[in-house]
């Protein structure tokens, strides 16, 4: 076998069905509750879209893409629940939309799928019962083509790896995050499907531990050996040669290229420039938002300093419970630090206003063709 | 007031007596239990050497200078157990120091400590209860200086600082890591004073929380104004200008200046100088160690995966049970990120092969005049 980058190799044993962590059935939305793994295994079902509303705003599901398609999801409840007139099934509708859309502030995911099946119902001539059905068909549509993004960026990514790549990732962007496969996780499983010795580094990710719960729980059901290590112990890992790559997820990227993900990331990239490692975003063209310009104009989510105290978390407060918080949910990525954005369009690099703009001109030539 | 360095101001209001945090008294060694802290304040009182040994590894007590200090404390009980005969003495406390020299790898300071004791014990011709009282004395008196030395380092600090710092620190190096007012928050504590605009932030320092458990404890108990974060927002803090200096202690420096401390200490490092916010190192003389050339040859301690899993802080698995953990309690800083170390004799700075030298000079003279 060459040193040179990793070619596709057939499928790793099949993980969690798409199904088993997103579905719209029976006129539920039924979510894997990520906030209960990997103690508890239990699947939440929603039968009226503000149930989604709180789900996505507790973070019982979570990831830009996943609570994007539960976002959409929720539109189709919020149709499916107004059959009798249009009127006023359209009014639940835009309810429903405004207050998905506002659940969760940073991913850009979550907007851009409510704001599609919002405008699917608007410009849908009826009856109510035609419309519900449309904007289900629309939100199962969705879900799988972020799956087969997942998929096609996992492959895309291939050649930026090496044999015996040491994975460093943060938070969890795998299946549970994206509704399937997951996308730095996608990576990690095409890289380990095509080369075995492929070995993972799995930052906890303080406060919600998305790395300890998540991201483990995933690799381990599916046999990719890892290492998990608390958040401040990534820098003595890449100083000692423990991590030749950091693939990351992205809740948004701005048009230049910068990227807004799960708090802790900005800090790896400075990590990952000083030591040489390749620092690369692995996101769908859905998570692009060409309208703005950089991360700066991007708001950041502040959440409840019970988060970082420990209470919310093990039922007992770590610091004391007067203790003054900052938690900010995500930081931003400056693009020069950036080595590659992988969608599923391929493999974009700097200057990113470029080419990212090329990648989503092709995802809507695709969309056109297909749609 | 100029924009210039801090001035030093009377002291604050103090906080926790250096006989609460370590004492040896009645024939026992009494220990404020840092695994309790903050939901419960109690003190151990241990009888024996061994519990000494013990309880240092199992980091009820923590921070080089204190275990430095009851590593001192336990081998004067072990003399205190034999002073019947002074052969019979001489071995017991040989035994002690082995075993407690050997209670945690990382810190110079235990071993320092211990090897004082144990030459003291070597070196004094008796009769035995006279041996014990020396010992005690020694460990009482060690305690003492190393509290002084800290006021010492806090005082000096000061001119490293500007008004309205808002100073990052790591871990715990305060009043429980030392024995008493502390290296780091000791300049915090100096800071402060000289200007109550002064701000802290606090990394929690995942796996055992000694940031968000007894930093947190330690600042509100003085009404130092601070804000808690989870270790991976410090990139964050420090790119939107929240952070004006890092202020670490240390566990171990080398003759070159590269410092051994908590893990996560490495990464601050690399961040701050992506920042250009001043890193600065603050520890008494007994942690260098001019016998190690760098901080290559320093062991550095692995502990218990359980730590990282969840398990042992708040009694339930956060990973999967099975997960493969990586567990370093420090990491490697190297000199050239580090902008000054303070100890009790002054500001050091770079190359520090010399001003370091110079500084365990003036130290050893000064021990000389009044030893």
């Amino acid at each position: 076998m060459g040193s040179g980058h990793l070619t596709a190799a057939p499928a790793a044993p099949p993980g969690l069905a798409p199904t088993d962590i997103l579905a719209l059935e029976g006129g539920e939305v039924r979510l894997l509750d990520q906030r209960r793994l990997p103690g508890e295994v239990v699947t939440a079902r929603l039968g009226a879209w503000p149930e989604v509303v709180d789900a996505i705003r507790t973070m019982l599901v979570r990831g830009a893409p996943a609570i994007g398609v539960a976002g959409a999801m929720g539109v189709a409840l919020a149709a499916a629940s107004e059959t009798g007139d249009l009127t006023a099934q359209r009014a639940e509708v835009a309810r429903a939309a405004a207050a998905l859309r506002e659940a969760r502030p940073t991913a850009v995911n979550l907007a851009w799928a409510v704001d599609r099946q919002a405008s699917l119902a608007a410009g849908h001539a009826g009856p109510p019962q035609a419309v519900a059905d449309a904007l289900a068909d629309a939100a199962r549509r969705l879900h799988a083509d972020e799956v087969r993004r997942c998929e096609l960026i996992g492959a895309h990514a291939l050649r930026l790896l090496s044999r015996g790549a040491s994975i460093l990732t943060h938070c969890n962007a795998g299946a549970l995050a994206t509704g399937g496969y997951g996308t730095a996780l996608g990576v990690v499983r095409a890289a380990h499907s095509a080369d075995p010795s492929v070995r993972v580094v799995v930052d906890e990710t303080r406060p919600l531990l998305q790395g300890a719960r998540l991201t483990a729980w995933e690799l381990e059901r599916e046999g990719i050996p890892f290492t998990l290590i608390a958040d401040g112990m990534a820098a003595a890992m890449m100083a000692e040669g423990r991590v030749t790559h950091v693939v990351v997820g992205a809740d948004r990227i701005a048009a230049n290229g910068d990227v807004v993900n799960k708090i802790g990331t900005y800090g790896l990239a400075v990590l990952a420039r000083e030591h040489d490692i390749p620092f690369i975003v692995a996101a769908p063209t859905s998570t692009l938002d060409l309208a703005t310009p950089s991360a700066a104009e991007v708001p950041i989510e502040e959440r409840a300093a019970d988060e970082v105290r420990g209470v919310a978390l093990f039922g007992r407060p770590a610091a004391p419970a007067a203790a003054r918080v900052a938690n900010p949910a995500f930081d931003r990525t400056p693009a020069r630090l950036v080595a590659a954005i992988v969608t599923e369009q391929g493999v974009h690099r700097a200057p990113y206003e470029r080419s990212l703009r090329r990648a989503v001109e092709a995802a809507e030539e695709e969309a056109g063709r297909t749609g």
